[in-house]
């Protein structure tokens, strides 16, 4: 009893490590943007043994990282290509290093890592410096190898993350990806301080909406125990809701052992869309209406195709966006926030629905088959 | 009975226009190949409308396509990075318009498109242009709006592709991307004329490898009539393995209408593998026991590792490589090529496999559900 109960204080009341992390992740992505700024209220990393000059005359971005953590590398590429005017490529760290990438002096390798011992990250980002890259570390590890090693390091300072399938420290990584973008922004001269500063508080008013969903998720996992039995789920985005979508498919096949792809919603017409059959559920990540020109219209448009060869249709869409409820089974809401901004909002259904289908199935999510916290081999 | 024999001689004696693209791809690929060289003995392009110092001054290729034509692109990289020090970057057209891509007058877009008429990926070219880059075209359609509209072209000559399904057409486009990237290593001087002309020597030899390969087609037969009933597939490949196993995953979601998904083996510990349970088939593409230093053998450990989990594997492998023999339930040999030519022998089996088991299932190959040969609109 002594240990069920020592246990159950881990959990903080929670049955599992996963549910905790999931309920922590207002705390998470507060602590992430904690403390980020000087005495003359502009942005720092936490660790930073390079002259700054040199970052000022980066050329080329690489992000290198496996997983979940190369998702939220996407979701760094589209936020810090369009701040910083840099372009950004996202790699597999494991086909990095076996390939011939053309990287110098001005190439900053940024590497993602949750616990910062990821073996094929660290291989990859020692090649990377051999080469002559810059690197810089996103990590949740304080101490850990890959910042160590690294010339530059931004901590999530998220808290320990127990359950192998990552969801607080997911979130505070793509955090961690604004705040990167945001500094190297301020550092170029790309964006005016004042708009540094709307962003900021933009971010700071996220914990609060991912509180806001967090309170309302008996509808997702109401929603979960109905799908208990579906073979398979699909899972479509487009833009930054393109790695939110990835991460909801790589949720499901971790914790449900279900076939679950994710898909670039553009990419439907040109495949996927032939799997589209009588029934098959469809998670769709809605971009904000306010977004760009014409990627809400598309993304409703892919709505009603696979509505129309018999899918059912689940989205994520923003509180107001009307033009959804129509084509969609369910629709779960998250709160305004600038486009960019939105996957630190739409990713949390995606896990709450996750969590929810694998426990209804009696599996235990927080130590899933085959898989490992820290993938410390090659 | 008119119409039947029409029919059949269209099909030239198979079942299936798919059957009968696969079966020409010895041909298609020669055909690519055919008559690239000029009086002295220098590869050339078909249409040329900039100055070839601006093509010496590219410092960055972005690679437009969507589906099958983005793995052709993805091969692309591996190969152009590799043989001219350029920087590749392959990118989902649907997804590159609605990003903020960073693009100048020393970036060469290439895009592929095996009509030339795809929507996304014109519209994507058109924007390209906006920004000042040039542009070069590889489409197997003469005349079609992408290659009229682009610097530069280099046509498939693959023939008419009358299955929806792409098959000769994704080989061709992988050779004439190999074609490009030693056309720029040319014209940069990058690689030596005599290497060059090696090179080109084994392309030349490919076409009656794949005839090998389709010599040999019944066992790959066989295996889909006796996997008929399989819910699903998994593809492993690294390097350029991971797009074929992307497309060998594709080409059975396409036409069986199963769970088949495409990974890079080096992800499998980051997530996927929680998928592999009792009897999971596994497809993996072998990379060549003669390639780069560790690769072969990351692979073989991958096989292990998935078999411990009781995968049921099928490899594709070289001639000669028995390592795999007792990691797999069945082989596919192909023969032996360069390590960077291998994709257009090891899609071979893939595409067999997928139209046998579509066929063997009762479904049209030709015109697969949902689907459509040329995606001209958005």
């Amino acid at each position: 009893r002594v240990d069920w109960d020592a246990a159950a204080a881990e959990k903080g009341g929670y049955d599992t490590f996963m549910e905790k992390e999931i309920n922590e992740q207002p705390k998470a992505v507060e602590d992430t943007l904690l403390g980020r700024t000087d005495a003359e209220g502009r942005l720092t990393l936490d660790e930073l043994r390079i002259d700054p000059q040199e970052l000022k005359d980066v050329q080329k971005i690489i992000v290198l990282a496996c997983g979940t953590a190369a998702y939220a590398g996407t979701v760094a590429k589209y936020a810090i290509e369009h701040w910083c005017r840099i372009p950004v490529e996202v790699e597999l760290a494991h086909e990095f290093r076996y390939r011939d990438p053309i990287i110098d002096e001005t190439t900053l390798v940024v590497s993602i890592s949750q616990s910062g011992e990821t073996m094929d990250t660290l291989m990859a980002v020692r090649y990377a410096k051999e080469q002559g890259a810059r690197t810089l570390s996103i990590c949740n590890t304080n101490g850990a190898t890959i910042p160590r090693e690294s010339d530059a390091v931004l901590y999530l300072h998220a808290g320990p993350e127990i359950a192998v399938a990552s969801t607080k420290a997911f979130l505070a990584m793509i955090a961690a990806a604004y705040l990167l973008g945001l500094y190297l922004a301020q550092l170029r001269g790309q964006l005016f301080q004042g708009q540094i500063s709307d962003i900021l508080a933009d971010l700071h008013k996220i914990p609060g909406k991912i509180q806001t969903i967090l309170d309302g998720s008996e509808q997702i996992k109401q929603l979960a125990r109905d799908m208990k039995d579906t073979p398979s789920v699909l899972f479509l985005g487009r833009h930054v809701g393109y790695p939110v979508a990835m991460e909801g498919a790589l949720k499901l096949k971790e914790l449900a052992y279900i076939h679950a792809e994710g898909f670039a919603a553009g990419e439907l017409k040109h495949g996927p869309i032939a799997l589209i059959d009588e029934g098959q559920p469809v998670f769709v990540v809605v971009p904000s209406p306010r977004g760009r020109d014409s990627l809400h219209s598309k993304v409703v448009s892919n709505i009603q195709e696979v509505r129309a060869r018999g899918a059912k249709t689940i989205t994520v869409a923003e509180e107001g966006d009307d033009s959804v409820r129509q084509f969609s089974e369910s629709v779960f809401r998250v709160p305004e926030t600038q486009p960019l901004l939105m996957p630190l909002l739409t990713t949390v259904p995606l896990q709450i629905f996750a969590c929810a289908l694998a426990s209804e199935k009696g599996f235990d999510v927080d130590q899933p088959r085959n898989l490992a916290k820290s993938v410390t081999v090659e």
